[in-house]
């Protein structure tokens, strides 16, 4: 099956599929779009994904998968193993639950911060076709919540293997994301969160980190 | 099986797993929390969410799921009919895709509006045990998001019956409560909106859409 992704290899959002893939040992043919050179706002790619944002997934029968949750939601259907969303209902329910947890609390407060705060990203405070200024309160505001986030995190994996349930799961790659990008707004776990480093240095050393 | 649910009728975000269960013909044992009251933020419901959040939907092995993500897999799974998440890869993907959308350019945009302007929600601009200020220009954004997702939506539905795939999908429930709360922050579709008009008609005519 011919699979054509769109990818950014500095961003994360590419990264949480590029890790799902990895997982997979699913390949696909790879496209640069560089969001350096604003190349995701091009006619051309607007044609593609006309919310101009990436990562995309190309299905070889056209179908164009433009947010994570639709390239994983494919990825597990077509090919079921290893299984990253859960084999149970009751595991389906809480990788799909802490995978949400870890969007909405830890990854959104990376991107406000980020989009928020960056020169770089001047007007650029949302994706999408459409400018927004940058609101600095809400780059305050991410960070504070990404401290409270990585509070969280470690005290779910208390006693843990992994952030949802027993194997390694879509929860853990967007909580691993998270986790590496918030560097980039200087928010890192603290000495005190021992479980979340037991659990990183874990996930980072799955050949699927270098995706 | 029994399962208990914790609703706040008015509010959106439970709205979602109404309807899901309502299109499921699941029923649970239902506990309102009233949020007016602010009884999410008391230490008796904090024991069973200590993020916070309605909805919550309780499994009879006491797994508890705190994200509408999660209860829509866990019920997807546990009663199969009718499918609301897609059948085949393809369709699975395509819906899990639009409702991400449907969620971070509809529901994120109304939810950002509301908590950042309403007089009711002063410190109160997320969810969650932590109180965070309203930020003015934040409202001013979620509003003017929304006024270009009803463009998105109204555009997706061109020559479609629904959101997602062919079939009623979680993808319609998510759009369903974004356009029927958008009024609590002044935002509508326009007269221009002739396909969300038509798909919003069909979609509150189902049994579902009193849950």
């Amino acid at each position: 099956m011919a699979l054509t992704f769109y990818d950014y290899t500095p961003a994360p959002s590419p990264r949480r599929a590029r890790i799902f893939m990895a997982e997979k040992g699913v390949t696909a043919e790879t496209i640069q779009i560089d969001m350096a050179k604003a190349e995701q706002l091009t006619d051309e790619f607007k044609a593609i994904n006309p919310a101009c944002t990436i990562p995309v997934l190309k299905l070889e029968d056209g179908t164009v998968l433009t947010e994570n949750d639709g390239i994983a939601a494919y990825l597990e259907a077509a090919y079921p193993e290893p299984p990253l969303l859960g084999v149970t209902p009751e595991e389906k329910g809480l990788v799909a639950n802490w995978q949400s947890r870890m969007l909405m609390e830890g990854l959104s407060a990376v991107a406000e911060t980020l989009r928020n705060s960056s020169p770089g990203m001047k007007d650029r405070a949302t994706t999408g076709p459409v400018n927004y200024a940058q609101i600095p309160e809400l780059a305050e505001r991410g960070r504070a919540r990404l401290t409270v986030f990585m509070d969280t995190l470690n005290s779910r994996l208390k006693d843990r293997e992994f952030v949802a349930i027993d194997t390694y799961s879509y929860a853990d790659i967007t909580a691993q994301v998270v986790v590496d990008f918030a560097k980039w707004v200087k928010v890192t776990p603290t000495d005190a969160h021992t479980d979340l480093a037991r659990w990183h240095a874990a996930v980072s050393a799955r050949p699927s980190a270098s995706a």
